[in-house]
């Protein structure tokens, strides 16, 4: 007899995990190397030498009661001011150590902001298509997830939508750019035109709306794409950085979350963040991944690594006459089914070995994401299978 | 503005962090030597070292997308085959990979479980004295944490009061044994009894009624005390575990839950508790602390440094003339203090600059919690100001 509320998160469970743990068995039986699994977005790059390096070095040199202890739930004060310093020089911030919270990735820095803002009934509204686990984040508080719709054709924020779609129930609008699904990178202007509805808003209502900018691709952005940073154009943000993609660490969950000093309330955001931090069973993010990344703070991943993917599976899918929206950043496309039931499309790439998610799963159903974080051989490999799928839809 | 129930939980945060906090600014005023902070567990036993280099050799040997990637939510495989058979050989369990889910330490799993059993209005017994933070772990989910009061002279758990305490609504009985704050170790015959009574209800109630057994201090023990692993005296038993202390990596956040297979509702319990452990943000257990202790099952931190600190902090407060529980596990020493009022005594000590966390915060007043993980030095040198408090208490 398990709890009325996880019965429906159970039955809502995730799809993209779901289809990576087939994606595992299939590779059992067919050969991992004859699976094209595009589930996950589990970095195939590995994480910069120097982290490991960094990771070695502590563990050498380092008093283990230190490292391996316990400290402020907040994370280490010397690695949230060597993060500070870092964000003040990249993006003109006024952080200090009070104004980060080390956590458990991104996923924990989320459910810590939407456990210390969200009452049962109040709203948090997001631009669909989103990561689905959104709904679970902001259901485990017994929040509501508000859907709203993205231009059709840039996947850009539509403000007017929006507009309509804050009500005296808004709390916080999670915005997520390096978007997942789309790969898209809301530009300046976007950023400005949000910002200028929920400032309305706020006025309208008379109290705060926070944003909750969901960022572990923000330095994951092919070209010269810039990726506002958000905080700049609006004031009562709250920034979710994870290092899972930045220096490919998804499994040892690392993160933060960062608020300026002149969010509204901010101290009462800060501390009740730093309690929920405690009290959701996190306690702390790991310490040995916080020392490890205070020292890698200059790292980057190998974004020539995923740029080839990009290169290679766009152009192909496009040639093939698939629809697909140009990737900025992340590393995931996202392409139209060539019917409008994707679930049929799914099974039939699956057919051919081709792992992909359904758009339903991000709130937006005719589309399936395909995440190219994987080995070069797994985009080149699943070509011939895609081609055939094209033909087979009458594409080419 | 934060949510009301956050406000709750801000207001009520942890004493017991507030004193550590508290410790940190007087050691920085008064020289870390001249505070003696008992306030937390935070192990002063260095991991072994073998821990340490098992972290390195998986950091130089095994590939970087492995050992810091994504895998299944509820730990890599074979890790969790590890941990089955280590426990197998051990308690005579008949557990297999599907039957643990690695988590983030014990507090991240008592949050998973807690997530999966508890509807909101939903009962979760735990014998008083109790870590306070279990006011939190099933307040998360609306839960309603009733206090079950201890023997009042053994601290073993009182069959009778545990019967009158189950109702309709009773869903859990959380088990803390060797006991935070108490160091007391329930017998045999006390599960035995537990056992009995719940058995009785679960009849009565037509429901089953799961145990779950915390038990981040099972390997601290002295002499050669005997700690019954519940699953073999109560077949609805969940247990929840942490290499925290047992390997000295509280700050690591890593530990796991077993149930049986037998328990009942098995599929659901499982497959909600994974559900649960991704939803709430851990995602997963750190990646590379999942794989260090996998080859660490067989180590064990260094009993002789708490039981010469215990020896000596217990015979010398005995002396004092205080009154202590004779600890038989943990790091805990439960001492009864000599006024009623246990803040006036706490404020008593901390002008002696001894650091003690009041029994308020166990759910058990006149009380307070030693936790004497420390270094030896802190020990004899709290030893004078004891001494200094016995005296003006009129007890020697």
């Amino acid at each position: 007899m398990i709890s009325k509320k996880m019965e429906g998160f159970v039955k809502n469970s995730s799809a993209i995990r779901a289809m990576f743990e087939e994606g595992q068995k299939m590779a059992a039986v067919y050969g991992k190397e004859n699976v094209y699994d595009f589930s996950l977005g589990n970095p195939n790059v590995p994480a910069p030498p120097a982290v490991n390096e960094s990771m070695i070095s502590i563990l050498r040199s380092d008093p283990a009661v230190m490292v391996h202890g316990y400290m402020n739930n907040a994370g280490y004060e010397d690695v949230r001011t060597a993060i500070a310093e870092n964000l003040n020089e990249r993006f003109g911030m006024h952080y200090d150590a009070e104004c980060l919270i080390m956590t458990v990735g991104a996923a924990g820095g989320m459910n810590v902001i939407m456990k210390t803002l969200l009452n049962p009934g109040d709203e948090a509204v997001t631009f669909s298509p989103y990561f689905g686990e959104y709904r679970s984040y902001v259901g485990n508080y017994d929040g509501v997830l508000v859907e709203s719709p993205v231009d059709g054709v840039t996947f850009q924020p539509d403000p007017d939508a929006l507009a309509e779609r804050i009500t005296d129930r808004t709390r916080v609008l999670i915005i997520n750019s390096p978007n997942n699904p789309t790969g898209v990178v809301y530009t300046e202007e976007s950023i400005r035109a949000v910002a200028a509805v929920l400032e309305k808003k706020q006025q309208e209502f008379g109290h705060e709306i926070y944003i909750f900018s969901d960022e572990p691709y923000r330095e994951l952005v092919y070209g010269d794409t810039a990726v506002p940073y958000i905080p700049k154009f609006y004031r009562n943000t709250i920034v979710g950085y994870s290092y899972s993609k930045s220096l490919s660490l998804p499994g040892e969950r690392i993160g933060y979350v960062a608020m300026s000093r002149d969010i509204d309330d901010y101290e009462n955001v800060y501390s009740a963040a730093k309690t929920a931090n405690r009290i959701l069973g996190f306690v702390n993010a790991p310490s040995l991944q916080q020392r490890a990344i205070a020292g890698c703070l200059g790292e980057k991943t190998d974004m020539g690594y995923y740029d080839r993917n990009r290169r290679t599976l766009y152009d192909a899918l496009t040639a093939d006459g698939f629809t697909c929206v140009h990737p900025d950043g992340a590393f995931y496309l996202w392409m139209k089914t060539p019917e409008p039931d994707e679930k049929a499309f799914c099974a039939r790439a699956k057919e051919k070995r081709i792992l992909v998610v359904g758009g339903s799963s991000f709130g937006c159903s005719g589309f399936v994401r395909i995440a190219y974080c994987v080995a070069y051989e797994t985009i080149t490999g699943s070509l011939p299978g895609f081609a055939e799928l094209a033909r087979e839809y009458g594409l080419c």
